[in-house]
């Protein structure tokens, strides 16, 4: 189960929220581990996760008809109550001796339950039976037609809705075991295709070809790639550097900023190399950065603010080789999503909690010279945090 | 440029509609060539292209300082002009001699634009700014914040918003030679890794090795996976079947259905393979629904209507081998979005136009003896259509 449930729980508690609608492919999968492909591929497909407050009521999931496999199938998905609605035909076999447990579960589902017309119509039903009908609901509106909100206060206007999207994003800043196994072997997957692609670096070797390696091992491990800045040279300099045919030269910094996806979780990963002997500046310049994530990394511990963080990381920064060094945030949270609370930034009011798991990181971009970045990930535990990036933290010396 | 300019400007005309807001990745890319990474991976980020009816007024790009860079580097981005907001830090190096004409652009617009506060904030008074305060606007609010929505009407209280997805759905619906090349490179590359995976099929062989080398191929050529449905024997009838550690047996069906977004256009296509000597069944059914398929291209041509598309495939899957064949759907559009205009089904009133790219299917899901599908890729011409997929019809027989 990916869900903090009792966190769930205990924050519904707090804000008087009676249930929590989810509506985004990343809530739904993780308040009940359903995952549908529709969801993610057909813009505009509606699939809820519901969690009601009270624990008579179970979770359920509210989703199309020809995504009901996918609860059949996916032995993970914990809820057993669907609604279903729209249009798709499964037929059954009539010379088929025996079913697999799956088909059997399906067949099961298709025979107990009957499709509504469409999403709105089965989320305003499936809350209706369910007394779900005043109070607060937590509605997440990060991925509903406009015209939904709209029907629902016309259809349940007993309830006061509000921000469910906020307060999923709160329940999911404190990662449960589930959750820091699936960002281990999603940072762990980043981290072996990034070392495997830094033996192609040479010199004519272009980004595109550095960027092609990092690929295939993601690939082979079923990591969908998601984020491949790989710059040399000047071109490290563009923050978001998309790899290109520009040659490496003898000299050139690289810059990495890549991540995955592996089974729904974010890894974002920073480092540098240099093809053969780095400049004093080049040196100096990644050190900086290196001693500003390394004093951010030392403030980490439950209780203590982003904020202060923040503020840390960046005069290490200052102090050690980059007097003028300036930044918006120095890190994030991550998980289901890339960007995940707390926020590392002068203006951020997060508090650290045990079991956030954060990402840390302190990017320099200069044009006309280039980009010098770490980035790691941590999960906070109750002595400081424990390292989930196992990569070497020095500059990567290539020859 | 993969925007049909002279669509959307007729279209904008005949709704009365002064400028079109996109906020989704595929509809800000789609109307302006910009292209942004944090667009796509931190959910929530805003991003806006505008494009204004009048030829006067350029079309605009709004987004975050830090994804200015996309701008400088991406060639292919023809818009010049940006409206930007929030927090980011780029230095300028002292010591360079010279910048590269991507380093120069991205400065010049440094020096040129002041960030804005916030999103909305930036949004607003570009839109101010311009002239375009009252009216109709079409405002895509697919990626919206819902309290975005609000802050439009009220700081733009003369403005009367309209549905700007709805349109952008149609503009898009009929595609210009830039998209119908990405299109078919998109087609070409998941048929390559589909004849490449076949290859692996042999007795004992899992379906996630199977997918597996799909995925080779496709990370090979920067495809990214986001449909891969590989179901053997009965398994094959899960419509969203995920590749597992099933182990295809001799006479196993194996059904495919999936695709790649390559340059961010979709492909998405079906075939079945048998591992041995098909049944009658097996191949009577595959042979009902290419029958079924082949009848309905056999009606595309501009005028036609998708409806009786549907029927006409429906029909002849019937008559040739499936007689109880029941269907919601039998294709869609296909392009920056997987599912786009038009829809062939009994309730759909979309005709067809000269420049639709069509994808036709006829899949069929039967618990307990497998699915039978087959997906094909077509534009529309003045004569009728041009097939874009090039991958054999038949079924294939592997040994």
């Amino acid at each position: 189960m990916l869900l903090n449930r009792e966190r769930a729980l205990r924050l519904m508690e707090k804000y008087g929220v009676e249930a929590i609608v989810a509506s985004t492919p990343e809530n739904v999968t993780y308040l009940t581990d359903f995952w549908s492909v529709s969801h993610r591929i057909i813009k505009g497909t509606q699939t809820y996760a519901v969690l009601p407050r009270m624990m008579k009521i179970p979770p359920f999931v509210v989703t199309p008809l020809s995504e009901l496999d996918q609860a059949a199938m996916e032995e993970e998905c914990w809820v057993s109550d669907f609604v279903i609605f729209g249009v798709f035909y499964f037929e059954r076999s009539s010379e088929a001796r025996f079913l697999s447990k799956a088909e059997e579960k399906l067949q099961n589902l298709l025979r107990s339950l009957k499709p509504k017309a469409d999403a709105a119509t089965a989320l305003v039903e499936a809350l209706q039976e369910r007394g779900l009908t005043k109070g607060r609901i937590g509605l997440d509106g990060m991925n509903l037609p406009p015209s939904l909100y709209q029907t629902l206060q016309r259809r349940l206007p007993d309830v006061e809705w509000v921000d469910g999207y906020a307060l999923l994003r709160e329940i999911r800043a404190v990662k449960t075991p589930a959750e820091i196994e699936r960002l281990q072997a999603s940072i762990a997957l980043t981290e072996k295709a990034l070392l495997h692609s830094l033996r192609k670096i040479r010199e004519g070797a272009t980004e595109s070809e550095v960027a092609q390696a990092f690929w295939e091992v993601l690939s082979a491990h079923g990591g969908v790639p998601i984020l491949t800045c790989v710059g040399g040279g000047s071109r490290s300099a563009f923050p978001n550097v998309i790899p290109s045919g520009y040659r490496i030269q003898r000299g050139d910094l690289i810059r990495y900023d890549i991540g995955c996806l592996l089974r729904d979780y974010y890894s974002d990963t920073a480092r540098i190399a240099v093809l053969g002997k780095p400049t004093e500046k080049q040196r100096r310049y990644y050190e900086a950065v290196k001693l500003g994530e390394s004093e951010g990394l030392k403030r980490i511990r439950p209780g203590a603010k982003a904020a202060d963080i923040f503020a840390t990381a960046v005069q290490a920064v200052r102090e050690n080789g980059i007097p003028h060094y300036k930044r918006g945030h120095v890190g994030h949270g991550i998980g289901i999503e890339c960007y995940d609370i707390p926020h590392l930034s002068p203006i951020s009011d997060h508090i650290l909690e045990e079991g956030m798991v954060i990402n840390i990181e302190t990017p320099y971009y200069e044009l006309g010279f280039g980009g010098v970045q770490i980035e790691d990930t941590v999960v906070v535990t109750p002595e400081g945090y424990r390292m989930l990036s196992q990569c070497d933290r020095e500059l990567f010396l290539l020859d």
